[in-house]
């Protein structure tokens, strides 16, 4: 008999060396790869499944709240970036110039869209007339750039693809109602979805988007403690329908400029959800958006019956609406449960001989929220769907509980420093001022994260870095 | 009573200027509007409606013969281009270049991707090093750039959205047959879910892709005669295998270079169903792609209850599957007709007190197959899939009637000259030779279209232009 290939899962030790763990876990699962020019990434099959499931959930979530799909142009008159003065002076480092195309120079410098509110702006301008053509509610699904020094496939890179809401509408209130309202779709969908919990909150002055009044964020806590941003959503008042010249005649027969919002999330979050949910053997999905939902390990598959009872097995995951999947390599069984608990299959099946001949399937459990066990053929169909969700669940509230055990109420600088510095989140009392934030972060590397829309309490203190009276709760944290 | 808003439909006679009249109607509809840059178009979410509806349909398909999704970067580094020459001297004058990004000059100029077969090899370099890793069965949904100098919105502009599939496979025969295959998928799809006829067959080597060995094409007749080349399929033999060293370990213990092949469609398709279908009122969507299918019309919907039947009757409707929306502007009914017939629902219902009180509604249908008609409420409902596959189907029979009745057999040049120039294909004897493509082409700017699967009777004859012996038969035409 050959001897079984030895799996060999070439995975960095997560609790050693967090960075390089998750280096290895995206190449080696095959999420993802290097993409030839610096700071570019491929997205392999794998992992643009894990897209595709993220954007039908998301596209859904945005249709039922009345935005509609568009798609604007990528190039952009280098001119348009000006037009906002904040705006400019936070995107124009980062862009990639377009200034030959066609065999010739061109007259005016064009960029890549970093972000799309000067071109939506420049639409908009032309289509809105009146109060009848408000809310302007749409949407488009994209690839941007920004061109970054130092990049990380997922968190980080030159090119991703993303959302880019871009909503207009009549009054200051209905378009802050907007902001936050996408911010809770938002939420929604990673605790729903992606089985992440999320902090919401508002952006300080400092972290706020170029060219925005207020910026609201979720944000996530990865397995080391650090925070990534998972989400934004942008309240601008006028300050681009101003310069943009965008006007609508009002029931009460005068001109005015609307009020604006976008809002975003990226290919980001998955990078979010592998550092919010993996361990020491690799990926652990959520099985809302798993590529594979059931892998079918056929035991003993040369056996007669075998391959044919894992594949009718399959085909009835399937039509249940489980995207399952039977691995008929001719890799060992062993070999195959290392390789999918490391590509992170939420729930494995087994069927060998035995079970075929006592009607039942062996079932792991990827999350770790149950011993293998043993059902009948018929629970394995009609089971699968609560399986995946009772995984879901405790996904959820292991990274819910992981979170909360991760946050720490501050008074002084040195808690502050011991929080961020052990893997925590920490919560602090703030007087408001660029300052400090800039002191905070000097001194050791954290950032505000957000103000979390619960105040309660917040002046009851004193700003945990200067110790003038507090005017403001914030989470400080070390960040993707 | 107010005097009712007058409707203006404000596009040209489709006899007398079929051109503007395309223009006027993908403004008018706002299925698309121009870009600030030059050539681009902002696609309009009525316009991306039918593209989502499009993409969702081939993606299906794609899917079920056994591909999988994937995302590379739009960045190529320039020298990729250069790697097989052909490929450099097709697309290297409509290329967009980037010198400059984070605010320095690039080490090397980068182009955005104008096709990606350089990038996917480059890759596939890496990744297929067994026959086990064959075959390789990519595509992705992406943004590409060609620069062109005349542009229409849909037909040609610089930046469009297409899919393109990027294949690997052991053998020539196999890659041929995926060639072969893809093709016949977009056939399918285009004639059941566009409504549209097409001739399929392969392209002259004058007329097929910069670097490939063949080129197959479907080609559709628009209203006015002329083709419009809606989808490719090309065979690369080991074309670009070779030059970026793509080798695989065959079972045979050998190391060999796969055989490659790509196929694409793009947004020019939403031009090519406008042009294949429309008429003087305007757009007629093919239902199964329609973004709204049926549009319901209150008829007096000031009156108790007239609008709450016609949400019930949609809700209905949506819930039965059909993509139906209620009309209650305060525009008249009347201009609500003629509104959406230009935009091209296929169907109508009128509902009205006196339709409501003998449980009944007006149906109207927009592709002309029957005159107005009553229906129970019931049947509204459950016969309106039925209805749109009647729609579907009559458009489709329309079209090939059209495009066949638009074929003439050619003899001579005399002959091939009348029929291109008053809105047919010519079916001709050629003999296979450049020369005459180009001798036909300065004569009465008509080109190659391709050459049918069935050659029966094509060496029985003379070249329509040369008059030489006959290799081939082949379609000419005026091609958009």
């Amino acid at each position: 008999m050959a001897k079984d290939k030895e799996f060999v899962r070439e995975i960095a030790d997560i609790k050693e060396d967090f960075p390089r763990w998750y280096t290895d876990v995206v190449l080696k699962t095959e999420l993802v790869d290097y993409g030839p020019v610096k700071g570019t990434m491929v997205i392999r099959p794998y992992g643009y499944a894990i897209w595709e499931n993220i954007q039908q959930g998301l596209d859904k979530r945005f249709k039922a709240t009345g935005h509609k799909n568009a798609y604007f142009p990528m190039l952009i008159p280098y001119s348009f970036l000006t037009k906002e003065a904040e705006h400019v002076e936070g995107f124009a480092p980062e862009v990639a110039v377009v200034t030959h195309a066609g065999g010739e120079e061109l007259a005016e410098k064009l960029v890549i869209r970093p972000t799309s509110e000067t071109i939506f702006c420049e639409m908009y301008s032309k289509w809105v007339n009146s109060y009848r053509d408000l809310p302007m509610l749409l949407n488009q699904w994209a690839n941007v750039l920004r061109w970054e020094k130092t990049t990380r496939p997922f968190l980080r890179t030159s090119e991703f693809l993303w959302q880019e809401g871009h909503t207009l509408h009549a009054t200051s209130e209905e378009a802050e109602e907007e902001t936050l309202k996408m911010l809770h779709v938002y939420e929604e969908f990673v605790r729903n979805e992606l089985a992440m919990p999320v902090l919401i909150g508002k952006k300080s002055e400092k972290e706020k988007f170029a060219g925005g009044v207020a910026t609201y964020s979720m944000e996530a806590m990865m397995l080391d403690g650090k925070s990534l941003q998972a989400g934004t959503t942008h309240f601008f008042g006028q300050n681009f329908t101003k310069p943009f010249n965008i006007r609508f005649l009002d029931k009460d027969g005068t001109h005015k400029y609307p009020y604006q919002t976008s809002w975003g999330v990226s290919t980001r979050l998955i990078g979010a959800l592998i550092m919010a949910h993996g361990d020491e053997r690799g990926l652990c999905l959520p099985p809302r958006v798993a590529p594979v939902q059931i892998v079918i390990i056929p035991i003993a598959q040369k056996k007669a019956g075998v391959l044919e009872k894992c594949f009718e097995l399959r085909d009835k995951l399937l039509a249940a609406g489980i995207r399952a999947e039977v691995d008929d390599t001719d890799n060992s069984p062993g070999w195959k449960f290392n390789q999918w608990e490391m590509k992170g299959v939420p729930c494995r099946y087994e069927l060998g001989p035995r079970d075929i001949e006592n009607g039942v399937v062996t079932v792991s459990r990827r999350d770790g929220g149950e011993d293998k066990f043993t059902v009948s053929l018929e629970e394995a169909i009609g089971g699968a769907k609560a399986l995946l969700d009772k995984i879901h669940d405790y996904m959820y509230d292991k990274a819910y509980k992981f979170m909360h055990e991760h946050i720490r109420k501050v008074e002084n600088m040195d808690e502050l420093r011991d929080a961020v510095n052990t893997g925590n989140f920490a919560l602090a009392h703030w007087c408001g001022d660029t300052a400090c934030e800039d002191a905070i972060k000097n001194d050791m590397q954290a950032t505000s994260r957000n103000m979390p829309f619960d105040q309660t309490g917040a002046e009851d203190g004193k700003c945990v870095c200067c110790g003038k009276k507090s005017k403001h709760l914030i989470y400080f944290g070390k960040a993707y």
